[in-house]
């Protein structure tokens, strides 16, 4: 019968290692809410650190500095906005089913992980050079892709042919109260949710039997 | 044949009296735009002589305070809103007419008071007691008579049977935009961005036969 070989047990070093990754995603994502509630400006390191419970110095094993934690919160959710951009754009479908699943996986962001959505919508301008430019530019390429299916679809005559910057920016603005609202526990589910705006802006509001 | 007497010449204290209005006006407009361009914190009384051509001192004839100003402006907004209200909740028409309208105004409020809309919705928080309370009290009033029409429209079968709150906040949050973007010389006119939100949010992005 072999020896049954006792684990090795793991070095401080290798913990630490490992749990890093898991502690620096909290550290993340208590900085979303944080600043979600106070405003990027008046957060400070120190309340973070009293927030998941590590002290200044602690929390700089992780991160280097505040300016990162925006930087890293921002770029989260513009990189996922344009991923998802570029994921319907391959799509082979309408301009309509694109700008539906567009506009689903929009919402869903925000009911997913609506205080960086909420950060990334409103403490933006506080990211410092080159990263605001960066910033924006990426916030403009996903609007023009946005737009880009619009216009496609109105072309198509599968959409009212509307002003597409009047479609791009109602589209876009119908939604953002949802980042700030939307918490598990609401008495309608985030399925729900995503259903009755979708319907709301694709349909609308009015019954068309009425 | 009469003498034709001449017009009396106004004294000085008439003059000042006359214009004051006029004056106070323009006093009122100008700290609108300045309010929304920098903030109400980042504004101050000196900025807005400048804007206006007084000193300060003269702009104490006309307005107590800064923070005057600014609650003059939030409920000029608010009562304009809630005068709208009353007069659409009068209207012998069903829940989806009275919704029409009062969409219609709330949008026609951004297009021709932009900068005042503008400062109630962004910078109210800057209100002082009590008047902050009665601000967020004319905002929840109009918030639950606007929401009473949407339920009375899905009780009556003419709208989609959303949940309402998804609706209301949908319907106020989609013209969110109007107030920043909208001036004229855009490349559509306030009566065309008017329509074409109202066909976005009453009968859809989509066209209906698609």
């Amino acid at each position: 019968m072999p020896t049954k070989a006792a684990p090795t047990a793991p070095s401080a070093a290798r913990v630490v290692k490992k749990r890093r990754p898991e502690q620096r995603q909290l550290i993340l994502d208590e900085a979303a809410r944080l600043f979600k509630e106070r405003g990027f400006g008046s957060s400070s390191m120190r309340d973070l650190g009293a927030r998941v419970g590590l002290d200044a110095a602690s929390m700089y094993n992780h991160i280097r500095s505040k300016d990162e934690l925006l930087e890293i919160i921002c770029f989260r959710v513009s990189d996922a906005y344009l991923a998802q951009l570029a994921e319907v754009e391959q799509l082979p479908a309408s301009p309509l089913a694109q700008i539906t699943e567009l506009l689903r996986h929009h919402v869903r962001l925000m009911t997913q992980d609506g205080p960086a959505v909420s950060v990334a919508n409103n403490e933006w301008k506080a990211l410092t050079e080159p990263r605001l430019t960066e910033f924006k530019a990426a916030r403009k390429r996903y609007e023009k892709g946005f737009a880009a299916l619009i216009e496609q679809g109105i072309a198509a005559g599968e959409l009212q042919p509307v002003n597409v910057s009047v479609a791009l920016f109602t589209l876009l603005s119908a939604v953002r109260w949802v980042e700030l609202w939307y918490r598990p526990g609401r008495d309608i589910s985030a399925a729900e949710l995503e259903n009755d705006l979708l319907l709301m802006l694709l349909d609308g509001l009015k019954k068309p039997t009425a």
